[in-house]
């Protein structure tokens, strides 16, 4: 008797995926979700979905299939990927979405670390998987979910056709009680220094994650509204960082959901236009990619919001959408953080305007619900919050990943004193917004004082002439470092961007207007037709790096 | 090594109170607090609030108080309140806020069941003060928060100046890491039947009601849009419930709060004017109070959304409010559920009308975020969703609270099955929205079958003539149990309302129309000059059927 120290959990009444979907089944069952396929488009909703899912968790229970046991997806965005998304976790076992654009090599390493028991693959990667199977020893039934006729087995391996299972296990299925603090899912970072690390998340952390997500994109601006039964285009791969928990965020709020299968950016507009979508979410690339793309000319993106993440969105593309008709501004979140930690919709009570309204849309952004954070200096104080000074984030949240799985150097590394450090350098507003100005190894040292690539990358793109450019730091004899640009020009552009003209255009624009200092100049600009990109549609820093990393001193040779 | 059952809580990850005061703190320091005292208007803001409450902090640790030490309230809707409300459970503490309506000996009763070590108090209450104090013998310290002077001692313990205390331990004050699943809170049933019950809620609980009630308020329906920086009154008495979690979603939403101080309906119509309050909430009483009153005459409240709770809204005033220009539905909860598990706010995805908006804003309502609800038979199964089967709703939600408190006869019998049975009788619909017929104990058993008074009472209270209604269940010799009609005429109606009238009335609107069937008429009107009310302004049905079950049969003899 007396209370107790610590409220005792009462199984059930815990902060399951369940409530999610018992919610949506109750309240929004007619609410559609659409899917395209190969064989076209599949029309759905709550209701069935639920049906299938359920269905879904009888055949991989008859596959073996148990508590914490982990299941694989190798998928676009589908119907049959949302599917996995609830029945696996729901059923007690762990969710694995495997990145697709990873190599070879690095599936093998991801998949044997996870141990996962079954994929769930789309038949286009049904090459990979033959390539990869033998090597992930624990690997016991492959599951193709688009294709009518599957091959027996692959390296031993039994492969059944998801269709045929959903028919042959067809039936209610009993969702066990599971914790709120087991784990539900897990996800490698995309490894662009050394080998994925992995990450998991429990079905709390997933949960709270969508939750506080939706409460803040929902009250934090004027600018966005999403209300039950409006349409979202689930555009962020849903094998990276759980689609940034769109997929639970949308049952939630009972929002009508379009999965579009293989990204095409052609696609996409037609279904902008033909599904009435009022919400997408995804990397800078991808928007380059719809808005260049011939379609988006004779398209009003009117309506449309699209929250910018995984690397920063340029300026110079961001007054393009804009132009376009959309509303756009920026979220911020990392794998290890589930992932959302900041979003940039322009705060209702500052005195944001349409002239001025990308000054905040383009910050990094504001902490979402739960979400405690800090920019703090080497020693782990605070720095002023004066919009100047660098220093690293870090963050306390209920959703970041309890460790680096299987890694404990790195793990202790990254969680120190208390908080998890993101590695991203930012200044700090009074406002308690951020501005990543650098990653901790994109930073550039020049003479021992630091230059934003971000910022400068974010200035050139609004040179009418440059279509793409990513800033690195070249190797300098005397100042250590110094900035280098490297530019797809648009076309038309080839022969007059030059390294005089992108200076000469810092210097009346920015330098000039005592936006950047003088000093920031790029030493050079180099024009390339493209650039690569990581497999989560990064810009591949580390590859330019290589490439050019010694062109200043090359020259000078 | 390997996927651990639980994931491991990293402390200060995790969810608990301080998260809502972090980020307010550091989002929304300049929005304000505004606070209605003896004295006058006093204009706060979140930032200030803050500093205020780590010197609270700093008083009532030097005052002995302690983790898991519990500090009472005695007071009304003030920011004293709010900065306790934040306060006490940051620092480990438990906030136990009393219901000053409740009797002297009731308040000594939970009192001393809490064990309450101090109480901080409105100087309106220090003579219930003097009168409780000598009989909780673990009480050290009293605190009065609104009064220059205070008495040395009362009963032998020493009386503090909230502000003398505040100036004396200014200062920051480094909160604690505290566990999510501590309790943080605890509240008191009012005790309709018996003596109070104690519920009590962890951190955890009291932020996930906050983020999910915020979350549906803002997305469920079209009818409700609050953003950052809208003025929310806190009308619910902050002694009751929390105040329904309104201080909290307030806070994580970043509302600009308004505390009226001591409940006046005038004052209420004052405020509302000049502060361009956007959002209120309370029982059915004080919402009729408000637009009774002279001065709503010439008040418009266009743009004010006014969720009710506590007591079914009869359609009467519901469609008074809407004529003045309210946005009103209902909401459901009980201080068991901390409180909130559905409202009724109009769902964007259903054929809402201007016209048949009544039909879905008086519900009961749908379920809010993570909330598992049933409507189950005595045998625990559910009913059919037809909107006419009757039975319990029962529910599983991680706000829950996970006893009665020191009560082990009474949680046995609300906890069955694995879900907390509310004793709240209702029907369910296929768009999942519930509507409550009646309390187990107010259901009227006519000759084996129920009729609601709920029901009836919304009927009745549509008559021109008819201010307010009860229906209680009376003994019949025949029927076991019929119904009668206690009503409170508007002037002037006094001689036209009689039982005749209120049946013909029923009959032509009702019965004919097959809403209702004819047997539910009831078998009596008595006309009353007004009803009584409980310690938490719903009408004290005990108390009437005290005073009137034996009617029909003493008529008879």
């Amino acid at each position: 008797m007396g209370l107790p120290e610590k409220v005792p959990p009462r199984p059930g009444y815990e902060v399951t995926i369940h409530k999610i979907y018992e919610r949506a089944l109750l309240l929004f069952p007619e609410i559609e979700i659409v899917s395209r396929t190969k064989k076209g488009i599949v029309k759905s909703n709550y209701r069935m979905e639920a049906e299938r899912m359920q269905a879904l968790a009888n055949a991989l229970e008859a596959l073996g299939v148990g508590k914490l046991d982990r299941v694989a997806t190798l998928d676009w965005n589908t119907h049959w990927h949302y599917e996995a998304y609830y029945a696996v976790p729901m059923m007690g076992a762990v969710l694995h979405p495997v990145n697709i654009r990873l190599a070879p090599a690095e599936i093998v390493y991801v998949m044997s670390q996870a141990e996962d028991k079954v994929v769930i693959t789309n038949s286009d990667f049904l090459p990979l998987v033959q390539a990869v199977a033998p090597k992930v020893k624990t690997l016991e039934h492959i599951i193709v979910v688009d294709t009518d006729s599957v091959p027996d087995k692959v390296a031993g391996i039994p492969v059944h056709h998801y269709e045929d299972l959903l028919k042959q296990y067809w039936g209610k299925y009993d969702w066990p009680l599971v914790d709120e603090d087991q784990p539900a899912a897990m996800g490698y970072t995309s490894g662009t220094t050394g080998l994925p690390k992995g990450t998991y998340h429990s079905h709390k952390m997933i949960t709270l994650h969508a939750l506080s997500g939706a409460l803040h994109l929902n009250t934090f601006s004027k600018h966005v509204s999403l209300k039950t039964n409006d349409t979202i285009l689930q555009l962020v791969p849903m094998f990276h960082v759980y689609s940034w928990g769109l997929p639970y965020i949308a049952a939630l709020i009972g929002l009508r959901q379009i999965y579009p299968g293989k990204l095409d950016p052609g696609v996409i507009i037609d279904l902008v236009k033909k599904e009435n979508v009022k919400f997408m979410a995804g990397v800078p690339t991808i928007l380059y990619m719809i808005l260049s793309h011939p379609k988006a000319a004779e398209t009003d993106f009117k309506g449309v919001t699209y929250v910018n993440g995984g690397s920063a969105l340029p300026r110079g593309l961001a007054e393009l959408a804009a132009k376009k008709g959309m509303t756009v501004f920026v979220g911020y979140g990392m794998t290890e953080t589930a992932p959302i930690l900041t979003l940039a919709a322009p705060p209702a009570h500052l005195p944001v305007t349409e002239e001025n309204y990308f000054d905040y849309a383009l910050r990094t952004g504001w902490p979402i619900p739960l979400v405690d954070l800090r920019v703090v200096d080497p020693e782990g104080n605070p720095v002023p919050k004066d919009g100047k000074t660098m220093g690293e984030i870090v963050v306390r949240a209920p959703w970041v990943t309890p460790e680096y799985y299987m890694n404990p150097e790195k793990t202790e590394a990254a969680w120190r004193d208390g908080w998890f450090h993101t590695g991203d350098i930012a200044v700090w507003y009074e406002d308690g917004s951020i501005v990543i100005v650098d990653r901790d190894k994109d930073v550039i040292k020049s003479g021992g004082e630091w230059i934003s690539s971000v910022r400068l990358e974010d200035a050139i793109s609004r040179h009418p002439g440059v279509a793409q450019v990513a800033v690195i730091a070249a190797y300098h004899p005397k100042w250590q470092e110094r900035p280098v640009a490297i530019v797809v020009p648009k076309p038309g552009w080839e022969d007059k961007i030059t390294t005089e003209e992108i200076r000469r255009f810092l210097m009346e624009n920015y330098v000039e207007k005592g936006v950047i200092p003088k000093w920031w100049l790029p030493d050079k600009v180099v024009l390339v037709e493209s650039l690569p990109t990581t497999s989560v549609g990064k810009i591949n820093k580390r590859a330019l790096r290589d490439k050019f990393s010694k062109i200043l001193v090359e020259e000078e040779q």
